[in-house]
C-alpha cells in the first residue's frame, strides 16, 4: 500500500535533485521542477561567494547562511565584524518558537559582569528595514498578486517586496530568512542577536525587523530543535540552551571544508521556467494545478558542486 | 542587552493567554490581540467535542487532533472507525520532511503478511477535496485578497476557501491541518494514512488532497521530530521511525484523562476583533502595521477550560 508516497513530491526536497545525472530534454510539456533542474545549464547555477556566507557550527553540523548586503550593508558588515572577533562562538540558541524563529545570543547579556564583551563590532546600528527601489538589481516578478506587498519576486536569491509608489524594496519573511532581533526603538538591533524563520512567513515581520540574510543550508538543524517552554519560546534551563561552536565567514575557511553548494540562480529563463512549473504543478499526482503561486512556496534549488549534474 | 526579546509578541505563543486571570476592559484603543483575550467572555470559548477529537498518544505526549466533519464526512467516519478498531495503535510516524509534512502509516504496509488487517473500517474512499457551498455555515471572511482562493476566512475555527462562481468551499492546508494521503488516483486514501502540515503552508495541496482536521495542540512533538534523511523526508531505518502507542477517540477516554482545552470562536465579534488586531499590530514592539493579513498567520487561541479565566 502505497499511498501518501507519492503526496508531496519535490515541494522541499532538493536533495532528491542531486540525483539527477546528465541532462535530458525535458519530458514533460511544460516542464516539471524536475525536468528543469536535470536539463539546466552550469549558468543556471551560482556558487556562493565565500565573503558573504556565514558558517554556524553546531554540534549537529553545520547552517549555511547567504548574507545580503544588497539589502542591510550595515547590518552584514557588522555581523562580519562580530564574527571575526568571535563575538558568536561559545554563545547558543536561546530560543525555539513552534512555528516562528529560533534565536541566538549572549545567555548571559543581562549580567555585566559576563556579558561577552564586543571588541571592534557595533553593539546596535540604524535599522535597514527597507531600501531604496532599484530598477538596476536583477528581478523576478511572481505573476500572482501578493496579501502584504504590490510586488513581489526574488533578486539574486532572496525572497523581495517592490512598492514603486514608495520608490522602496524590501526582503520578505519567508521560511529560513535570517534577522537581527531589536528591542522596541528601531535602531536597539544591530546584529549581536540573529533570528531565523522556521515556520510560516511571518509577514507581519516585514519592514519592522532588519532582514540580513538567508538559510540554504541545514535549516533542519534549526527546524527540529525542542521548543522551548518559556513564554516566546525561550528556553528556561541554561541546560537547554543549544551552543554554538563558532560562525564563521566562509572566506575564513580552509578551501578544503568549506561546503560545495551551488544555487540556483533567479535572473534565469530557467527559473522563470521553475515559478511557472510551481504554479501549475503538473507532476502526475496532482489533479488540481492552482496555476498560482504564493512567494512562501516558490523553492530555491540547491546542488553539490561537486554533484554529476554539476560537473557536467 | 534585551534585543530581540521583544522581537515576536503573542504570535505563535498561545500559552501566555494562560496566564491573564480576571477579566480587564481593553487596555488599548483599538485592543491588541492580549486585551482581546483577557477581556473575552464564556461564549467566546468552546468546547471541543469529544466525539470528533482525536488523542495521537506519542511517548513524548498526546497530540489532540480536532477533526472536521462538516468538510470531510466519509473520510472522518472512517478514520474513527479505524481509530475504534485501534488500526493505529502500534503504527509509527514514519516521515518527516523539513518545511513540508509528517506523516504516520504502517511501516509493513508493503508486507502482506505483516502488513496490519483492517476489520470493518474502509481502505479507501472517494476524495472529499472540497464540498457544496452552504452559506449557512458560519463564515469569519478575511478582509484581505487570497492569493489562491477567491474568499477566505474562519468556519467553525477551521481555515476554509469559498468560491462563489463553482459554488464550492474546502479546507485550506495550513500549519497543523491533517489530511489523508493518497496515491495518484483521487479516490487512492481513505485516511489510514495521516500527514500533518509542519512548515509554511502547502497551499498548491489545495484541492488535491482530503483535509479533515485540525491539530489544536501538542504540534511542537511532531514538528520538532527528526527530519527524515530519504527522498520526501522519509525515515531510512525502521529504527528511526517514531512509535503511535495510540490513536484514541476523545469520547472514549475516562474523563480524567481527557484534555481540558477551550478554543476561542471564530464566529463572534471578539474574533473578529482578533483578526483586525492581527491585520494591524498595535503591540508596542511593532514600528509599521502590515494592514493586511494572510489566512497562514490568523492564530486560534487555545486555553485551559480549567484556566482561571476560563472560570470566570
Amino acid at each position: 500500500m502505497k499511498m501518501g508516497f507519492h503526496l508531496l513530491v519535490l515541494v522541499a526536497g532538493f536533495s532528491v535533485f542531486q540525483l539527477t545525472g546528465c541532462a535530458p530534454l525535458p519530458k514533460t510539456n511544460p516542464p516539471i521542477t524536475a525536468d528543469i533542474v536535470s536539463s539546466s545549464k552550469p549558468w543556471d547555477w551560482r556558487l556562493l561567494n565565500p565573503e558573504n556566507t556565514l558558517y554556524l557550527e553546531l554540534a549537529t553540523g553545520r547552517v549555511v547562511i547567504e548574507l545580503a548586503p544588497q539589502f542591510a550593508p550595515n547590518h552584514v558588515a557588522n555581523v562580519k565584524a562580530l564574527v571575526k572577533e568571535h563575538y558568536f562562538d561559545g554563545l547558543a540558541i536561546i530560543r525555539c518558537q513552534d512555528n516562528y524563529v529560533v534565536q541566538w545570543a549572549d545567555p548571559e547579556a543581562e549580567k555585566p559582569d559576563l556579558a561577552r564583551k564586543i571588541e571592534h563590532a557595533k553593539k546596535t546600528l540604524p535599522a535597514e528595514f527597507d531600501r531604496a527601489l532599484d530598477s538596476k538589481l536583477p528581478f523576478a516578478p511572481l505573476p500572482d498578486k501578493d496579501v502584504y506587498a504590490p510586488q513581489v519576486g526574488f533578486s539574486g536569491g532572496f525572497p523581495v517586496a517592490r512598492d514603486p509608489k514608495s520608490g522602496k524594496m524590501w526582503l520578505i519573511h519567508t521560511y529560513g530568512m535570517v534577522g537581527a532581533g531589536r528591542d522596541n526603538a528601531a535602531d536597539s538591533g544591530g546584529g549581536t542577536e540573529l533570528y531565523v524563520v522556521i515556520g510560516h512567513a511571518p509577514r507581519q515581520l516585514d519592514r519592522n525587523v532588519t532582514l540580513l540574510g538567508r538559510v540554504v543550508k541545514g535549516m533542519e538543524l534549526l527546524s527540529s530543535l525542542p521548543r522551548g517552554t518559556g513564554p516566546l519560546g525561550f528556553y528556561e534551563k541554561p541546560e537547554e540552551n543549544v551552543p554554538i561552536k563558532a560562525i564563521r565567514l566562509a572566506a575564513d575557511v580552509p578551501t578544503a571544508e568549506r561546503t560545495d553548494l551551488e544555487i540556483m540562480r533567479t535572473d534565469t529563463p530557467a527559473f522563470r521556467d521553475l515559478i511557472e512549473a510551481r504554479r501549475n504543478r503538473r507532476e502526475e499526482w496532482f489533479l488540481n494545478p492552482a496555476g498560482k503561486i504564493e512567494i512562501g512556496n516558490v523553492p530555491l534549488p540547491t546542488r553539490s558542486a561537486n554533484a554529476p549534474a554539476a560537473k557536467k
